[in-house]
């Protein structure tokens, strides 16, 4: 892939102007405001039943809205700061796709159940939505990141969004499963897509971007605002679409107990499994995480915090190891490189979360749940399905979403390798410097040698 | 002005300390809490309309509160630590000035519109319109970062504070347009204001500190903690102060929508530019927020996401454009040494907000907004003025902002330019060094040179 | 000290995994649901009270509990990375010791306030107070950051957590004082345990590791991020548990004026100082937050804005001059090396807000707080006590607070003496290489020489 022309000038505008006039067009002629933000409706809900404006759903959501918004630009964009010299490229490729796929997220999502009377009805809810699929995406970034220009991120935004709204659809509308956290339509998707993608785009001379595929001191102290804000807003993530009340608070709970088991475990086995005890970055900053990806889809349920907490532990267990063991042997013997080990952070602990979730919703009975089920399990409450029923559906959406993730992530990474998008050669991968400015006296990282600023231009202008 | 001697530790100490017992001394003669927050008249009021504590005001605007905040100190700090060797003062000096400013605005606010027998009433609402009017002066410190004293700051803010008030008053109350979120009260009259203090304050010898007016790899990352809280916080700034209901939520979605499209425009024209095709720090940290600033009015009208959206794709393509064309003539033409920039991002979005407010007001018809009317255009909706009125009013209020602001820069400019306040003299401008105590092994920037520190002595001891 | 074996390979994951063992354990035994998070309760209550889901204390806590989990992770994690070879420590084990302490106060703290039936009931209210004392843990850790290792950390946490809910209970449920904002129970205690426990670890070498015992520019820069967002948080920590309605509306108020008056006093008594009148970072990091500290207990009273701005003068003014002034002075003649300086952050403006406590307590009227006595002071409105005794009760409270601290800081303090914890040599205090694998190609600060690296293999293996 060496001989690609890295000079974005016409590609990158092209396709951001492009993208954005079509959503813009797509706005203009099916997009409206749902009840709740439209003036005139509003007015009329509150006459008719009365209603204080405090129950508009804005009051319930918009605090859990910002974190998960926090989560997608401050959490993944500085996660994937720990790069030495891919610092620009992680926080400002995650902000560009991010703010495509939250438009196109609108529309795929609104097209497949948002629509009433020909038009996409949004609001707060909506808006979270946008933000989730969104999640996924950044994900898929995760694997690649480093080795794809921004424009090959654009084209996978296009279609992931467009892939994860049919599975979201599949799932949650005709299979009728529970999956408010994502654990499957977000994290298994969205990592299972991604390393499909990086395995198609496997780069057999990678190991010559080798120098810059690691982090310097304070590139890990800035991943840390990444990983400290997801942490900290994980139960807002799992809680921002479940029911109002005991549910919202349930699943933050959950969430908030999961995820403190999880830091002990990865502490506990960073620490275990180093040679001389010591604690590894990567382990702290991605598999401590896990709890709240593990308890995505039971956060709502009846899990308890004593459920939470094994279920955080088993999450921080696994992914540690798998940071340790599992992503070099996947590197070695299946050429998946994972730049940011996302098969550890969103993969295992995702599909631990469908099991999770299927598990808890096999065992619900009227006795613990009482009026709740309705919430929860409104199909099992209404008699329409049973407990064992729910718990196999759910287990059903895991395989489905498994299946969209790789056809899905081959078809796309195919695509991926058209020699137009311009990705970078394999000797100036986890490089700012190619798409970027980069400030001259550069005091944060090593000086680029004047052969490798020479490889650079020659690249742009190949 | 490079004989003005630079040692704050009278000045600094005298200016915070009378300011602040002056501060202290009105705020134990005029103000009070409010009917929501004193203890006694909430418990009057809860009886009387038999209500909820949930209809406490707090609990609709706090979360929106909480979020402008993190903007005003975080968003603006952070967003100025983008200079080399200016850190300290960008993340310091912007904390200093805020706290003042919050307390003198509760005062100058509280005067022209918060008094009631006698007394200034103040609540979660009177706090952000506190942190709304400080961040006017924070755009204006933007314009003069690095070539003022912490002394000159406090000063400006002391002026600039109640030449907000003034004109906001002016606005809202005698001309009653509506401009929620400030494109004009806030970022016209603080861009505009900064912009003739910084003309005439012009340095002709200030290439001589130009090797420190940029940034280095990390400091452009701790500029992107300020740009991405700013961006993701926006929706809650623009709709912190709007009615309840429908109306924060539409302004909400607007600002959302508004500034994921101007991101996909400032990455376009950011990359189409440059020569070759690289990404410039300077218009992501800044151009892309521009979308937030340009539905600074309009936000909680029924713009809808479409019309946002477009509003957003322009604000971000001359923003980008501005930096990238009409900041260096300005310098060249006009002597107006713009250090962040806030032109392109406040003061050209700015006017075009006050603009689409207008349009978007005159448009207003009882069929669309309904009932909702009596919030968004209670004049309007009253009989007492039409939309097309209400559109020309708006207008006013623009021509109105930019005549204060032009005049009050220029007499505060001139009050600046007195040699006791203790500026830096053109050599050391954009240094920490002279105004911090600055860690001596110090790995983040360039060493200062021996001659850059006798200058630094020199200067504390003119 | 310097003989001890610092490989923490089996040590470390121990620890981990058997507290989290108990932890889980204990949950499984004793805590449910409360009846606003369980699904089937919360339904229950609702249908009894013909009630909406608004209601339910989620919606009034949880956007506070979210900025209190900030400032505890991102707040006390950051504000300790100022040092320049200790981020990952800093952050880190912040992250290790808080996801621990949190787990274990709800235990501890459930024990003693929230038994009923047996069975520990949680909801947003005992996760709030969880972080509070784990906040508590925190201020401690600050006495001692450096100069332990993890396990001395976890063990100092067991141990302080018990004792943190034994002297709360004592406060709050025994001498029925108030003190929402923990200047008593979380500040004073956590400082002066801190101090007691640092001073039982005197490290009469610790000269040796004076080289890394400061800062780097960018370090300082980190610390900022914690130092402000402690900072803007701060009226949520004040009121996050304060009653519903003008409660956490006053507290919010109080505190958001105390801190900016605060500010402004830490500026100014930071640049008269100094002989060149030059601003110290380590103050404006510490003490311009010592006006959250002072309004911790006295927040929800009638304090008003005036009595809040000036506690917050005071307490910049005493906190800026301990830095200076006294700290050094503790550590030459009491032999106390307080890394952080807890005692001017969190010591002295601790007893200053209970002894402001006292007094505003002590002055309540029936005329000031109408109904709203109720929920203040309780113990007054129902005339089981009087406003005199009230103040009486606070001022008890401290001596007993500080009682606690000094006893369990010397018990805890000797346990953590024994060799068995792996604490780090005289020579390699305030250094990361010591428990983390710290990056090879180390940009951000100065390279370890030979002969260090040579030490702490050294210390790995003793």
């Amino acid at each position: 892939m060496s001989s690609h022309k890295t000079n974005m000038r016409l590609k990158l505008p092209i396709v951001c102007i492009i993208l954005e006039l079509i959503l813009i067009i797509l706005f203009g002629t099916l997009v409206v405001y749902d009840k709740e933000t439209d003036a005139k409706k509003w007015h009329q809900v509150k006459e008719k039943h009365n209603e204080s404006d405090v129950e508009n759903d804005f009051y319930y959501r918009y605090p859990s809205f910002q974190d998960v918004h926090v989560m997608i630009f401050v959490g993944f964009g500085f996660l994937m700061t720990f790069l030495k010299r891919y610092g620009f490229g992680s926080v400002g490729f995650n902000f560009l796709i991010a703010s495509f796929s939250l438009q196109w997220a609108t529309l795929m999502q609104g097209f497949l159940h948002g629509m009433k009377g020909g038009k996409i009805h949004i609001g707060v809810e909506s808006m979270i939505n946008a933000d989730f699929c969104t999640g996924s995406v950044l994900i898929s970034f995760g694997a690649v990141l480093g080795k794809t220009s921004p424009v090959q991120l654009m084209v996978m935004a296009v279609f992931e969004v467009t892939l994860f709204a049919v599975n979201e659809f599949v799932i949650l509308s005709v299979l009728e499963a529970k999956d408010a956290g994502g654990s499957m339509t977000i994290h298994t998707f969205g990592a299972y897509f991604g390393l499909v993608v990086t395995r198609i785009l496997f780069r057999p001379n990678l190991e010559k971007s080798k120098q810059r595929n690691g982090s310097v001191y304070h590139s890990d102290i800035f991943a840390m605002i990444g990983t400290i804000f997801l942490w900290m807003f994980w139960p807002s993530f799992n809680s921002a679409v479940t029911a109002h009340g005991d549910d919202q608070h349930r699943t933050v709970m959950n969430t908030y107990y999961s995820l403190a088991s999880c830091t002990l475990a990865t502490f506990a086995v960073s620490s275990l499994v180093n040679g001389e005890g010591k604690l590894d970055m990567v382990h702290i900053q991605n598999a401590a995480l896990a709890g709240g990806v593990a308890v995505g889809t039971a956060g709502e349920m009846m899990l308890t915090p004593f459920g939470s907490m094994i279920v955080g532990f088993l999450a921080g267990t696994i992914s540690t190891l798998g940071f340790r063991y599992l992503t070099p042997l996947l590197e070695k013997k299946l050429k998946i490189q994972d730049t940011c080990g996302v098969h550890n952070l969103h993969g295992m602990p995702g599909i631990l979360g469908a099991i999770v979730g299927a598990i808890t919703a096999s065992v619900a009975t009227a006795d613990i749940y009482g009026e709740g089920m309705q919430d929860v399990f409104p199909e099992v409450y209404s008699g329409a399905s049973t407990a064992s029923w729910q718990g196999i559906r759910q287990a059903i959406s895991l395989a489905v979403t498994l299946g969209f993730a790789l056809v899905g992530g081959i078809i796309v990474g195919f695509i991926l390798k058209l020699p137009i998008f311009g990705s970078p050669p394999d000797t100036i991968c986890f490089e700012d410097e190619i798409y970027w400015e980069v400030p001259e006296e550069d005091q944060g990282h090593e000086e680029m040698t004047a052969i490798q600023t020479e490889e650079v231009e020659k690249a742009l202008n190949a």
